[in-house]
């Protein structure tokens, strides 16, 4: 059940808040669409990845002899020919990454420190004989101790992953080896007075599981390092520009060299930002002087790419005996996988970011196991910590006997409220969001039958900013074509397309959106941190405006008369004696008077924006089994302005179901010796249109005051509610507390025997 | 023998003048350059064109039925399918084109105007089975009358192409069908007073034959009419936009559903502006929903496409003793080939280009007849003219005893001389060719030997402007990438980004030149009219202009001094207390120092500028065979500033190479049922590197006022005077003075003969 937005502003529009079809539209369900697997070169060769069979290892010596005498091999590469690298940040959409880490993580030097971790790699005729070819290099392990579990590995005694990491935490000084890569805190106010003087005080711990972002099409790149030195990418990735300047600094050539083409992507979720395949394809492509093209497996895919932190959390609030918070305090630790830098740093900024929290403190733990490094997956970070903080609120809630959307209403973040890590919110749409939660039918509709529960959890993430640019020209037909270099993920060609349209005051069909390869656009950052939508929107409504002027002056020119005295109103230019033509009538003269109209714009911007959502779940438990049916699921969010619903509408639905697959299904699965039991998305559980209900959603719309038409981003948010959702509703539905993710049949049954 | 160009400027280049190697020259030699025969899609078909073996023939009927029925076939299409135009005038790059015309050239409606002419096209599985389709279909047709010769077609009683064309000429009232498609005339003076007070009249009648310009790739190209209307092409084209224009207007649909993609191009020389198979392949696709792949054989190539005009020339010019031109009278006959729209215009503009003439007339005709539509072959229309009137010149320097050198430099155009078409030339470079002649070794070297001959020639064409846009980003390594819509066909993407690199005052090699489709650049006119290192390098050095503004503002941001303070100084930005910072060490600041820098440029000039040629020939004659051994050459030429030196050089030994083709050998030789008997390139003899020497050249700088680093366009004018110092060459060598090319040795053999 999806309606009109519900809108706080009283601008009207001509193309935003449509539903066009999508400009990629027909080519994404013809078949057309070019993803990298569908791009072939004459001379083009296979290249596979021999990886650890151990979750912790050291290297001693690798013999690849006997595969580079295999018949079609044409190169083979190991830790040897990989540059080494000294520790250098590099930012990288939503995270910052050591590239040195970076580097190892595509190819191992001196330990294996997952299962999976790439060790060597093959380039041949075909994938059969690079497989083959992998066989036979034949490596010489001496396994190490593994560890696997947050908690563990943070124990004095857990087997050390880097003997050089070092870090001050809890106070103490970092003189020894540590798998804690960093330890964050924030603080504000005076916690432990404020939880003396609440009248009742919750404190639970939370755990969560390694989950997989599941995007369909696995990771695949093609590499050609051309003759002259060039080196040209083709791949699947969020973002080519970011793409681009791993690769050039993996391999240590000037990154103008590098020119990476954005194929189609099949999802991302975050996932798809670091390199992986690239950089290897492409010292296999120097090698052999062909183009090498490399696929991921599906089981590569879950063990060797970046899934989200499995987590250890405690949460404690305060709060008087009305439901006014007064104080809470959050310990996180987030595993970062085999390598440092994970997503503790947003875990920490959103756990208490849906409320107004005087006296707030968070650890925060960033630690290193044998597991892949971890990636961001949509809202990175802030599903744990929600889980965590949203099921404390939910408990309070039960505990003081209050509505647990009235507790969040008079607990909700505002305008000028400050988060924790210290900045003060510009007009946000909480409250607004809660007020259409119980304003909805969904709430307004009681629960009836037995085993049968409702729960409800609010959630937050920013929309990062950063750098994006566009270009666009005008056709003579009255059309725009319009460049971009934001990866395009979830139909942002057209709400980007759109903002242009609405800026003309054309048709969004009449604005010819294109993503195109790193040499033909400005830097743009990454399409992630719900910024593309949002901060390319932005660019794209600067070229609308940089066209206006210019298309100004061209009508100037038409009447000879001066620029001054022309002027735009809603898609038509108007002179002096009103004297009117419209961009499609002054397009067709364009020719006739000077030079071609081409427009450009780059923007630069701080995080600034944000969005809430607030989800509504009712479940039914099966005793019996454990089992959790979603009834009916309602999702809300402010999304500023609406630019194309239905995709928000998606945006919403697609991030609720991947949330409740983190709630209900999806981890995995490790043996004793540190493998992973379930890597197929046969064994791998996530929810498929058979296991839920349409998810419906309501938009709001608090405008942006960042963003000219009020935009948010909302491609993340709605991932963040439903595990605390879930979590509230099952508790209703059949009592149990349930404390560790996924909430999954074995683990509820086992949690409702022991109720009784 | 190339030296240093020859410089009339002071000013000093870092970038302009040197010898880079191209940006494309790794891609080009290793085979990695994609041409449109290089791309492919999964389901893509294949097309072939039925034609016909008529050179004037009624179409009565035609019957697909059995080509449709065979296995295989997809899609047939004939006259029938083909959107029928009205009269409606383009401008394709050098000339004007009806649409009505184009269309019905492209595929035959009511009749077939010459043999190759296209009846029907197949699309199938692949060529065998296209082929196969071809030879069922059965056509009948009514044979017509032809007429192949441009003043047999001028004639009363000549078979008629298009029974409404009436033009009237020579005073006369066109009200009866005729093959005259248009009448120029061009007059200033008094030419009849001045003829009659002239010491000297000469008066002599040419002819000149069909020549092809002999690209080695063949035309081909791909069209995807996609399921969503739109129309991508990707194909072997001398200007993208105009390709776009021209598909979008034949199949009368909006110009921006359609995508061109200029691959690589094997060659032009005027012969790729017109389309031929991209709305064939296009309505094809349309038809079956798959990629249609076109690709012609040599045959269709010399048949079917554009050659230049076979000409009637009568030149009059009377001189003073002194050799003091005083009039000239030129009657032009260029044959149009089927349709109307030939080359006559600029043969007219360019026949008396090279003097200073105050009396003077024109006639030019453009006559239709059963030949292939004619085209643009490089400097069009002005290399038949210059035949004519140089070797008259020639002739006056030999009646005279003067030096054909001297007889030039007397008359020469020059800053002031107005042209008998109206324009007046700025400063020119004529006179320093014609003296850096004088100086040259090889007009210093007295020629010995039997049966060797010297001639010299001069030779005008045009700097068209036109529109031309281009775009770049700077790189955080200190590269620019740089957008152009001008395809390359001989090395523009360098001496574009060397103007760009000069301009920014960094390295050749340091800008990344690209050439894009047209959905991702500003509108940009044909690769053609030696515009393109002139007009669009002049947007390169605008977008330059624009870059360096930008990066002002940032030098400024950096220093927290006002842009004011900051000024650009050859590569570096200087700021106040001589604060310095190099274009790449700026550049790597720049993703610190706000949004990404990205430039854009878009210019429309007139027809302004012009290069001016000089040529000298040394040949040996076989008077037992009538074959011409070129023995030494030397083309001087006008560069304005010779970018880069070496292709500049290229430039003037390709034209040169291509006009002593035209003056020795080739022709298109017609069989009595008026079908071409050397379609082929075994039989089409156009010469090669066995048949001639090293072509020397020599650079003049004669800086263009209408360009700021004084740039002339240089493609063309070096094929316009060949013949006639070919010609003179030989009269000098066995006395036989030749009116007819090719000079073929028959030819001439036969005039030897008839000298004794």
């Amino acid at each position: 059940m999806n309606g009109s937005p519900i809108s706080y502003s009283d601008k009207k529009y001509k193309v935003l808040g449509t539903r066009p079809i999508r400009h990629d539209g027909t080519d994404k369900v013809t078949g057309r669409a070019i993803y990298t697997n569908d791009v072939h070169f004459p001379d083009m060769v296979h290249g596979k990845i021999l990886r650890s069979p151990h979750a912790h290892a050291k290297i001693l010596s690798i013999d690849t002899s006997a595969a580079q005498a295999l018949d079609g091999v044409l190169a083979v590469i190991t830790g040897e020919d990989w540059p080494h690298l000294k520790d250098k940040i590099a930012h990288l959409g939503e995270g910052a990454v050591n590239l040195a880490d970076l580097s190892e993580n595509c190819m191992a030097i001196d330990k294996a420190l997952y299962k999976g971790h790439a060790i060597a790699a093959v380039a041949a005729r075909n994938v059969h004989i690079a497989e083959e070819a992998l066989s036979l290099i034949k490596v010489e392990y001496e396994t190490l101790p593994s560890v696997l579990w947050v908690q563990d590995a943070m124990q004095d005694d857990a087997p050390i992953l880097h003997e050089d990491l070092r870090t001050d935490y809890m106070g103490a000084k970092g003189d020894k080896p540590t798998n804690i890569a960093t330890h964050l805190q924030f603080e504000q106010g005076d916690v432990e007075a404020a939880l003396a003087s609440a009248d009742v005080v919750i404190e639970r711990e939370f755990k969560t599981a390694t989950v997989h972002q599941g995007y369909i099409e696995p990771h695949n790149s093609i590499a050609l390092w051309n003759e002259d030195g060039k080196l040209k990418i083709w791949t699947s990735t969020q973002g080519s520009f970011t793409c681009r300047q791993q690769v050039a600094e993996l391999l240590q050539i000037p990154l103008s060299r590098v020119t990476v083409t954005p194929c189609e992507i099949g999802g991302g979720f975050g996932g798809k930002i670091a390199v992986y395949l690239e950089p290897v394809a492409a010292l296999l492509s120097r090698k052999c002087g062909r183009p090498v093209k490399m696929v991921m497996q599906r089981d590569e895919v879950l063990e060797a790419t970046g899934p989200t932190p499995g987590s250890y959390m405690k949460i404690k609030i305060g709060a008087t005996k009305e439901g006014k918070l007064v104080a809470g305090d959050a310990y996180l630790a987030y595993d970062a996988g085999a390598y440092p830098g994970g997503v503790i740093g947003p875990g920490c900024m959103c756990v208490f970011s849906c409320v107004e929290l005087p006296n707030a403190r968070v650890h925060g733990y960033d630690v290193c196991l044998n597991k892949p490094k971890t990636q961001a997956y949509r809202a990175p970070g802030a599903t744990q910590a929600a889980f965590a903080f949203e099921s404390v609120m939910n408990e309070l809630a039960d505990t003081l006997c209050i509505c647990p959307l009235e507790l969040r209403l008079k607990n909700a973040a505002k305008e000028g409220t400050r988060r924790v890590d210290g900045p003060i919110y510009p007009r946000v749409g909480l409250i607004e969001c809660l007020e259409a939660a119980k304003n909805s039918d969904h709430w307004n509709t009681p629960l009836e039958g037995k085993h049968r529960g409702r729960g409800i959890a609010a959630g937050f993430w920013f929309n990062i900013g950063l750098k994006s640019s566009v270009s666009a020209t005008v056709n003579s037909d009255g059309t725009v074509n319009l460049l971009e270099g934001s990866t395009d993920i979830g139909g942002t060609r057209t709400s980007i397309a759109m903002q242009l349209a609405e800026t003309l005051g054309i048709a969004a069909e009449d604005v010819h959106p294109k993503v195109v390869d790193t040499d033909s656009v400005g830097y743009t950052d990454v399409t992630g941190g719900s910024r593309t939508t949002f901060a390319t929107g932005l660019a794209a409504y600067e070229v609308g405006l940089d066209l206006r002027k210019q298309l100004c002056q061209r009508a100037a020119t038409l009447w000879e008369c001066d620029v001054e005295d022309v002027r735009f109103d809603s898609g038509t230019f108007v002179g002096c004696d009103n004297k009117k033509i419209t961009f499609r009538e002054l397009a067709e003269q364009l020719p006739e008077i000077g030079e071609p109209v081409v427009g450009r714009a780059s923007i630069s911007k701080d995080v600034s924006t944000n969005g809430f959502g607030v989800h509504i779940c009712d479940v039914e438990v099966d005793p019996e089994t454990g089992k959790v049916r979603v009834l009916r699921y309602t999702a809300i969010q402010d999304a500023g302005k609406a630019i194309h619903p239905s995709y928000v509408e998606g945006q919403l639905q697609g991030g609720a179901v991947q949330g409740i697959g983190w709630a209900l299904n999806e981890e995995y699965f490790y043996r004793d010796d540190a493998t992973m039991a379930n890597a197929s998305l046969l064994d791998y559980r996530m929810p498929t249109c058979y296991d839920l209900p349409m998810i419906d959603t309501i938009i709001v719309e608090v405008p942006n005051p960042d963003h000219p038409y009020g935009v948010r981003g909302v491609g993340e948010t709605p991932i963040v509610p439903p595990p605390a959702a879930v979590q509230s509703a099952i508790y209703h539905a059949c009592g149990a507390r349930m404390f560790k993710l996924p909430m999954s049949p074995p683990k509820l049954w086992k949690a409702i025997s022991q109720l009784s």
